[in-house]
């Protein structure tokens, strides 16, 4: 992982920061959808991974200045909707999250009803108000969501909390992942030890997000809801939404984070180089898990970093960057592992920004070393042996320079493969 | 193929209507590419169709009123470039089409140099002006055109042009198209009959178009160029530009539409009832050849026809059909066959305009029946039996009500599935 000065990476994902306990267990989500709607659940893969967590919880032992954004999605997960609504009551202050899989609890009549079940039974059992409560959901849409094994299992997932327990709740967010995404960093404000951490989910409908991307933030920072929020909205743009799976954006994405004020510093309220060391934290967390989601996307079998620099402004890198690593064909490209450039300057072209075609640069690389492709817009002779060595490699960078300006952009993504097809021909778990 | 009252579907393609004559031939641009690059032709796929035509050439007896559409892409090949140039000159008049595959002769230095070219040779053995000539070119981005091929085969494809040359045309504008694709009407002009056919080619970065789509119309009506233009733009809104095969935009689409006015109607200056009887048959070829092009779309086993009905108005019903069938998650559950439908609540809930999703019903369909999915924005039960049977057919219908006007759309598409990612991963032709 890249190292930035005066942060250490560490350990424990959502647990990582002072005061925050999880928990994980599976509760039997699909089988209870197996028995009320007569799907062959085997055949439908759903059950594939019934050994997998489907229930989550984590805790802090204080109230948190906690800030959220959602999906773009006009069809909204039911849990999106409360979780949305129970922030504007409390002001921004939550003291736990309850996290299903298997079923996202959308487009479905009663999805509502159900989410706010889940908020008041993680309530009654932790003693807090249901309105604390975070609630989210990932899985298949449609469906109605089994509310019952979910209540019968939450006291069982409170008398499990614990403070090393993020490795059972990050399993039990993960849907086609392949891999749990826990990234975690300690740093240092006017003397004080500092942790932020977190978890998060892939690994398709990705387009910032997953079918659906979650993703959980916790630290023991002090620092008030608003401040979280307009860190969070920085940062998001530049990591998660600079994210493209598969184009498709999720009904149920969320990236939540919760803020206790354990560590003990005196809390950030206005802009600052403490807000500017909280808010680095949160991008070289939020960088990782994007880059994990992105390495993990379904079916991938290289991670795709697109670097635009030299553009006349920020959204402009940022949309020719995810243009090109949104691009299927370009995807394809890289999973073939040859060097049809083109592609890339067909995605550059069709971005929807003003580009000047003719002072573009275009260089791909990898550990292998790095492969001159095009120079002012034009292609460039190049050894077809070096570039299969160069694309040979499982991380990918591609470099597009646009000479008109200094804004800098990443994007990230994956290749396009016969597994990403198989997964999403059967998924509907 | 769908009927429609007063037209009449014939053979010929762009060799149906009076006066055009056709041809076709194998020239050896892959060859060529292949000692002047030193590329590995055969392991990077490019000359596994070599024995497929790759110059093709129709001309009309008399000069046509013209007019064409070309790609939103800012990397725009140098034929499209060339081809524009000289319909300016000539006010919208051409003679004849130049057309090559196997390279796009885009994003190279001496782009512009060769399309001129290949008009100049063009005219020169047609005894025309080199401004009367459309140049289109299809195939690989980034490596320069093979030019001399070309040069040293325009006379004898002149020499072999003849009135039912459209196979040998078609055939040469191929890449990884599976089947030809020609579609011709006669209708009725006041008592005179009028002809109207076309070729296209698929079938990879279609968005609306091809690696890159091109669509080449002939017609022996006698209309104004305007008037064509202005035809051709609404229609190519509800046809080609409602086609998604892959989301990736081509740098070399065009479509032209050739006018002779062989049919000896008065020509037609104005609107009026003798423009839309045009203005249909144009419809009508279009949205055929539209069709063709999705159900040939590359590694495709199944059509997807997507028709959005009670919109508030047009182009929010053509934004709602693109986005649902530009879904790679739907895409692989159709090739799947697995009744999702989740995921396409997901694609018109981040489709980019205006809907309210509580008022949304969803139908699939087939020649097997059709299935519910969805009422009023919320799942409705099914059997998954039938489901199954719905969607085991290779034309899949999926009917979309917003519930909130009188305006509908049509948008095609086709399935994401292994042959896609291969034939995308060593493509390079």
């Amino acid at each position: 992982m890249k190292q930035f000065e005066g942060y250490t990476y560490t350990d424990g994902g959502v647990c990582a920061a002072k005061g925050f306990k999880a928990n994980g267990l599976y509760c039997g989500i699909d089988v209870a959808m197996k028995q009320a709607h007569e799907m062959d659940l085997v055949a439908n893969g759903v059950d594939k991974k019934s050994l997998k967590n489907d229930l989550g919880m984590f805790v802090s032992d204080e109230v948190c200045n906690t800030a959220a954004v959602y999906t773009t999605n006009k069809v909204k997960g039911a849990p999106i909707i409360v979780t949305k609504k129970n922030l504007e009551i409390t002001g921004g202050r939550a003291r736990a999250v309850i996290v299903n899989s298997k079923n996202a609890n959308t487009s479905n009549r009663d999805g509502i009803t159900k989410a706010e079940q889940m908020c008041s039974c993680t309530a009654e059992v932790l003693g807090i108000k249901p309105e604390e409560v975070v609630v989210a959901s990932t899985g298949v849409i449609g469906i109605p969501l089994p509310i019952e094994p979910i209540v019968s299992h939450v006291k069982e997932l409170a008398e499990g909390l614990s403070y090393d327990g993020n490795e059972k709740a990050v399993n039990a967010i993960m849907t086609t992942d392949t891999v749990p995404k826990e990234v975690a960093v300690t740093f240092d404000i006017n003397g004080i030890k500092c942790t932020l951490g977190g978890m998060a989910k892939g690994s398709g409908m990705i387009h910032p997000n997953m079918a659906t991307t979650l993703n959980f933030v916790t630290t023991d920072v002090a620092i008030s809801a608003g401040l979280i929020q307009k860190a969070l909205s920085e940062v998001v743009k530049i990591t998660y939404n600079c994210l493209s799976i598969d184009g498709d954006t999720s009904t149920n994405d969320m990236v939540c984070v919760m803020a206790n004020g354990l560590a003990g510093n005196d809390e950030i309220v206005a802009e600052g180089p403490e807000y500017e060391a909280f808010k680095q934290a949160l991008y070289i967390v939020m960088m990782n898990m994007t880059r994990m989601l992105a390495k993990d996307g379904e079916g991938a079998t290289k991670l795709i970093e697109c670097t635009v620099s030299k553009a006349r402004d920020l959204d402009t890198a940022i949309i020719v960057a995810k243009s090109v690593i949104s691009s299927s064909l370009f995807k394809c490209m890289i999973f073939g592992e040859d060097a049809n450039w083109g592609r890339i300057a067909c995605a550059i072209g069709y971005a929807d920004c003003d580009v000047d075609i003719e002072k573009i640069d275009v260089d791909m690389a990898s550990a292998k070393g790095t492969l001159e492709v095009c120079r002012g817009g034009y292609g460039v002779d190049f050894s077809e042996d070096f570039a299969k060595e160069v694309l040979s490699e499982d991380e990918i960078m591609v470099n597009i320079s646009l000479n008109d300006g200094e804004a800098e952009a990443t994007a990230w993504g994956c290749d396009l493969t016969y597994d990403y097809v198989k997964i999403n021909g059967d998924y509907r778990s």
